[in-house]
Formats: C-alpha cells, sequence, structure tokens
C-alpha cells in the first residue's frame, strides 16, 4: 500500500523547538524539577473581562459561522485601536481576523510569492517563516542580527545584498523573536527607505508590539510611503494573554487583505465566532488586564536579565520588548569545553533542569557566525522559579 | 504602488453561496421577510453539556496553546468514537484535531497531491474541493450524480474515465452536500474495489455522517483494503450544532496524519483549546443533545420534502441524510419561461422572499447536463418558517 506524500512535504519545516519541550517533559515525568525557559507560551490568565465576554456570546448564541473576515464589530475595533497607535487611517476593508497570528505568515505568501521569488526573511527568527516560503516555492534569503551597544540589530549589509539579489519581498519581525532586537528609529528609517525605493512588499510581524516595557513604539507601517506595502500581522495572543485561544489578524491594504480572506473561505471558513466577541470586550474595555500582564512580564525580566548576567560566561541584552532574552553564551561554553550549543543546552537541562533553547532553534546558522546564543522565554515561569533555576545554572556553570 | 499578487490567487475559488446571503440580507434590509434555505449555518443551539465543559475548562485556566494535533483525550475519544461507528481500529497517532472540518480539505490535497496530479471530485459538490486542487496546482476531474430510483446516484462512467485518465486521489463525499446523495451500499463497494484496485488514495468527507434519519450507517473507510488509504473529514459542526466554534479532525493512517499535523505546526499551531474539552464532553456525554438536533431536522425535512413536491413543475428525492435538498425544477422553470436557473432564484427570492442556492453555487456545469437543480438547506429555517416560505413560492409557482 502507497501513502501519497507529496514533493512539496519535504520542503516544509517545523518549530523543532517543541522537542525541547518534548525532552523537559521526560525528564519532568522522572521526577526531575524543570525550569521551563523554553517555551513561547504564557502561564498567566486571560483578563476576565475577555473571559465574561467571551461565556456571554456563548450564552448569546453567538455558535454560529462568523463572517469569514471577523465580525464587523472586532475589524472596526482593530481598525481603530491599530489605526490610533501607528498613526494610520484603517478601515475594516483592512482587516481580516485570523485563527491566531501565525496564519497570517502563510496566507501572506500565498497572496503575495510567486514560485521562485526571493524572500528576505530574519534568521535568527521564526522558523515558520522559512518554512512557509520554501514550502510554497519561493527563495529565502536570511539575514541575521548583531551585537549593537546594548542591542541587537539588524545586519543591514545582508539586506542590502538581499535587495541586489531581487528579493521582491520582506518579512520583519520588530519585536523580534529570539533575539528581543527592536530597530532604532534610524535603523527602521533606513529599512522603509530601502523598501519604497527597491518596491519591497513588507510583511510586519508585530506579534509582540504591545509586550513594550519601554521606549517609543515604532512600526514599519507608520514610515512614509509603507502603509500601502506593508501587512501587519497582529495577534491577541500576547497582549491578552490568549495563546490558546486562537485569535489574530491581517491588517494591510484593502486589495491584499480581501485576497487573504478569499484564503479564510478556502482554508477554515472563519475565526470561532463567540471568542471574537470576547477580544472585542479586550480591546474596547479596560487597560487594567494587559497593564498587569506587562507589569508580570517587566518583573520577570529584569529579574533575569541580571542573573544571567551574574553568570561568569554569559553576558545579556536587557530588551525593551518581547518576552524573550538571546543571552551570548559563547565564553561560557568554553569555559566549559563544549563546543556544540546543543550539546551545552542538553548539559544544562540535566545537570540542572534549566530548559531553554538555542540559535539552532530559529533557523540554519549563517556563514560566518561565530557567536553561540541561547534563548531564554520568561512567559511561562514565575519569578521563585527563575531565582531559584538561575542559581542552580550559576552553580553549574561556575563548578 | 505595485500590490503583488501571486498568480496561484488566480486559480482560487470561493463559495459563490455568500452571494446569495449577501443578496438576501439586501432585501431583509429593506423589510422583505426572507426564509432562508440558502444558508448551510444551523439555527439549533449547541447542547447545554458541551458549552458547560467549555466554561469550565476557560475557568480551569486551559487558554495556553493546545498540543499541534489536539489535547491528547479528544483524540483519544474520537478515535474511540470513529473506530466504534466505522469497525476500525484507531489510536490517537491517527487522529489531528483541526479548526472545523474544512481544514481537512486544503491539507489533505497539499499533503497528497503533486501539482499536475488528476483528483477525482463531485461535481455538484462542495465547491472548496475544486478550488483547493486548482490552487495547488492539481487536475480536478469532475463526477456528477444522475437520479435514480428515489435518490441520486453516482455517475459511475464519469469516475471510471477518471481512472481511465490516470486519478491519483478521489474526493468522495457521503452523505453529499448539495444532493443529499448517499450511495447505496453496492455503489459504495464498487467504489471501494476501484480505489483498491487502482491505488487511489480517497478524502472521505463525512461531515454529515452523523446527520442520518434512517437506513444503515456506510463509510468506505470501512470496506476491505479502505483504511489504510483513506482519510476521514471529521467535524463536530453538524452533529453537535457547533459550525462556529470551528473543530474538526482528519483521521486516517498514522504517517499521512503525522504530515498533516505538520502543517497544523506551520499553518495556525493548534486549534482552540479549551472548546477541545467542550467537544470532549460532546463525545463522552449523554446523546440526548444531538438525538434532539436530529429530531429537529427530521421534522423539517419531513415537511419540506412534501411541500416541494407538491408544488407543479418540482420533484424532490427524500434523503435519508444531510440538512439539504436538491430537487429538480425544469419544469417548474418551463412552466414560467425561465431558463437560467439563477434567473429563476432570484426571480423566486425577489417574489416570494424564499431563498435558496442553485447548481451553479456547487460548481460548473458539466457537459451534457440538461435537468436544471436548485438547493435547499433546512438547518437555518423553524418549520413555521418552511410552511409559509413554501406557501409563497407554491402560489407565485402555480400563478
Amino acid at each position: 500500500m502507497h501513502i501519497p506524500i507529496a514533493q512539496r512535504m519535504g520542503r516544509l519545516g517545523t518549530e523543532t523547538a517543541f522537542a525541547v519541550s518534548w525532552e523537559a517533559s521526560i525528564l519532568a515525568r522522572q521526577g526531575k524539577k524543570i525550569y521551563p525557559f523554553h517555551l513561547g507560551d504564557m502561564n498567566i490568565p486571560t483578563p476576565e473581562n475577555i473571559i465574561q465576554a467571551t461565556i456571554e456570546a456563548i450564552r448569546k448564541g453567538k455558535t454560529g459561522y462568523a463572517p469569514t473576515a471577523g465580525i464587523i464589530e472586532l475589524r472596526e475595533a482593530l481598525a481603530e485601536d491599530v489605526g490610533r497607535s501607528h498613526g494610520l487611517k484603517l478601515g475594516i476593508e483592512n482587516v481580516s481576523i485570523q485563527p491566531g497570528g501565525k496564519p497570517t505568515i502563510g496566507k501572506f505568501i500565498m497572496v503575495a510569492m510567486n514560485p521562485g521569488d526571493k524572500v528576505l526573511y530574519p534568521n535568527p527568527g521564526y522558523p515558520i517563516y522559512e518554512s512557509q516560503i520554501e514550502f510554497h516555492g519561493g527563495q529565502g534569503l536570511p539575514y541575521g542580527y548583531k551585537e549593537g551597544e546594548g542591542c541587537f540589530l539588524l545586519d543591514m549589509e545582508a539586506i542590502y545584498r538581499g535587495i541586489k539579489e531581487g528579493a521582491k519581498l520582506l518579512i520583519y519581525n520588530n519585536y523580534q523573536n529570539p533575539t528581543g532586537a527592536s530597530s532604532p528609529k534610524a535603523e527602521m528609517a533606513e529599512l522603509a527607505r530601502l523598501a519604497v525605493e527597491n518596491d519591497l512588499f513588507v510583511l510586519a510581524d508585530e506579534a509582540y508590539y504591545d509586550i513594550r516595557y519601554s521606549g517609543e513604539p515604532l512600526s514599519i507601517a507608520s514610515f512614509p510611503g509603507m502603509a500601502e506595502r506593508t501587512v501587519i500581522l497582529y495577534t491577541f495572543s500576547k497582549k491578552f494573554a490568549m495563546t490558546g485561544w486562537r485569535l489574530g489578524a491581517a491588517i494591510g491594504p484593502a486589495p491584499f487583505i480581501e485576497n487573504i480572506s478569499k484564503i479564510n473561505v478556502n482554508d477554515e471558513s472563519c475565526a470561532n465566532h463567540f471568542i471574537q466577541y470576547g477580544a472585542l470586550a479586550g480591546l474596547k474595555g479596560s487597560a487594567a488586564g494587559p497593564q498587569a500582564i506587562l507589569a508580570t512580564l517587566k518583573e520577570r525580566r529584569d529579574v533575569l536579565v541580571d542573573l544571567l548576567n551574574d553568570i561568569p560566561g554569559i553576558r545579556c541584552f536587557k530588551p525593551e520588548a518581547t518576552f524573550y532574552l538571546f543571552p551570548n553564551v559563547t565564553e561560557a561554553m568554553q569555559r566549559k569545553g563544549i563546543n556544540d550549543v546543543e550539546e551545552f543546552r542538553q548539559i544544562c537541562l540535566r545537570e540542572t533542569g534549566v530548559s531553554f533553547c538555542t540559535r539552532r532553534h530559529f533557523g540554519r546558522p549563517l556563514p560566518g557566525e561565530k557567536e553561540q546564543y541561547v534563548r531564554f522565554a520568561y512567559s511561562g515561569i514565575e519569578v521563585a522559579d527563575i531565582k531559584e533555576g538561575m542559581a542552580k545554572l550559576a552553580a553549574f556553570l561556575r563548578a
């Protein structure tokens, strides 16, 4: 019996970080205490007003199909909210509700990219960009990050090179997973200038736009000439601690968004109906919920950054956004005589229970990369466990 | 400014039936009473035990990501439930939870079909099959239905022809939208024999498997040699009146289902977490909810079939399953001097408020098609309105 598996499946990647969860869960079942810094999930409750409005919508019978692009009220509210925060004039025609933030990645690529097209994307970066580009027959052109003064900066040389090679699309994730990078204004302005001059169409993955502890909020969509060439990936997952609810949106030029919604019709009809009323309450209601989420995350960030920097051989920036840290562990690995960052991760996990991802979970290393990085997420771990885990890790790495 | 729209978007279809909803809603806003037979949606509440379990899961904090293939308990329960009803031995490795029934169509095609592959699919049929086949570069080979004794039968000649032309995949929707057709056992056995002999891999769209009023339940997956070559599209939408909840599953051979789940990782991460606990309560709990839904639908079917057959120039089968009727209106159109079935639909809507879809909403007419059909859905309209609407339609068509 022959089970047909199409050739394109050989080009589909995955999130290898799931393997880390799996390893950690096996150790946990063996009785080892695990400090889960590998998760991008959140252990923070969804705000009560969102839960209440969702339950009310179920009770009101909002259990039939929703319109394929989402309920009008939610599209209006998002157009207003994102329009205000980004200084853009948006209407419901600019908003297509999605069952999560992630669907916008694949749909953006299906709508914008022909087979053979070249797409600039961040690496290290969310592995789904590269996977979807290659799955749909495009050619990914990775660009990296380098350490600047107190923050990561885009490797602009790689972006210039990609444009020379004929890139048509740019995927830009600010604020960034896994590095926590946020572009200084001049860097973003230069990127916008390049996009306009070279007619790049842009996916701005802004999943962490609202997980910002300080600094001026910036979006590439707000720069001159960019609104008409940018699709924003919006998600309710982080701001409202709604990861498992699966609700987000694609926001951009109306003719493009119309095509995204046409894919909705074909792929899943619509997002869950009643939770759209919950999200609406989140957008329209008190800001106390998101503020409390941010305060929780900020405290964890502050504790974790300091404890990581206290460990000899580790240096770590303090990002103004996201819930990720991307410490440089080159020296710590040398001190332990370990050359391979995956081996370093496994030894730390086995010896201390501290579980994190490495640079490898966010793309194939680029030519010339010498420094070693790992990613700590602090969205799924309490301050007490951060302290306890870091003490164990520090003791192990000092020994 | 150039907005890039990839060539594949020109091959993507849609559900043109949405245009009917739109027309009906405009008339409704003008004050006309509409009898909504065009909807595939349901106006029946989701059973209370499912709502309760969902709310409880939200309260228990099941608001983080679910595993990408679904929560283990739901995969186990579905494997057991579908295993029992189909006489199959299924485990969790055979089940990938989806955000609705529909996602299984596109994912089946992406996993199984290479560009250029030929795929047999029903026409009239759910328009998404053809759309997804062509979107991903395949070639659709439509097969139709013909009127038998008291029921529609597959046009087996078209299927034999498609196999001769080299079809590798077969999409089979039993019980069928829009015709309401259910294959007699001999017909399904012949189809299974053809699939085994010609090494066809099969998508069995069983969205209406549990919306069955009489007769012996049949699935092509249960025939000898079929389990290893069949992927079942399962949905909670109809049986549990959960259309807007968006929950379903792909059920089939483990190596294939693993690839489906790999697409989940890339496309949407997972289905909503907490509603999976609601669905679990539906599967494990009392059958009273689904039974009440069936009883409601059966009463509507019985009333509607009789009233349609009372109208001169209309003849209509009484299907044992689905919530659709597919009456032949050739003579009624002739009596009114109307040649075009879309014109017939629009006149009936304008004159009587009775809103239905036509054969055209379910694919391009096949060569040699002479009879005219329309589709009545009775999932979204009460018995009193069925009677009132049919009286108006009868009066108009008699005049």
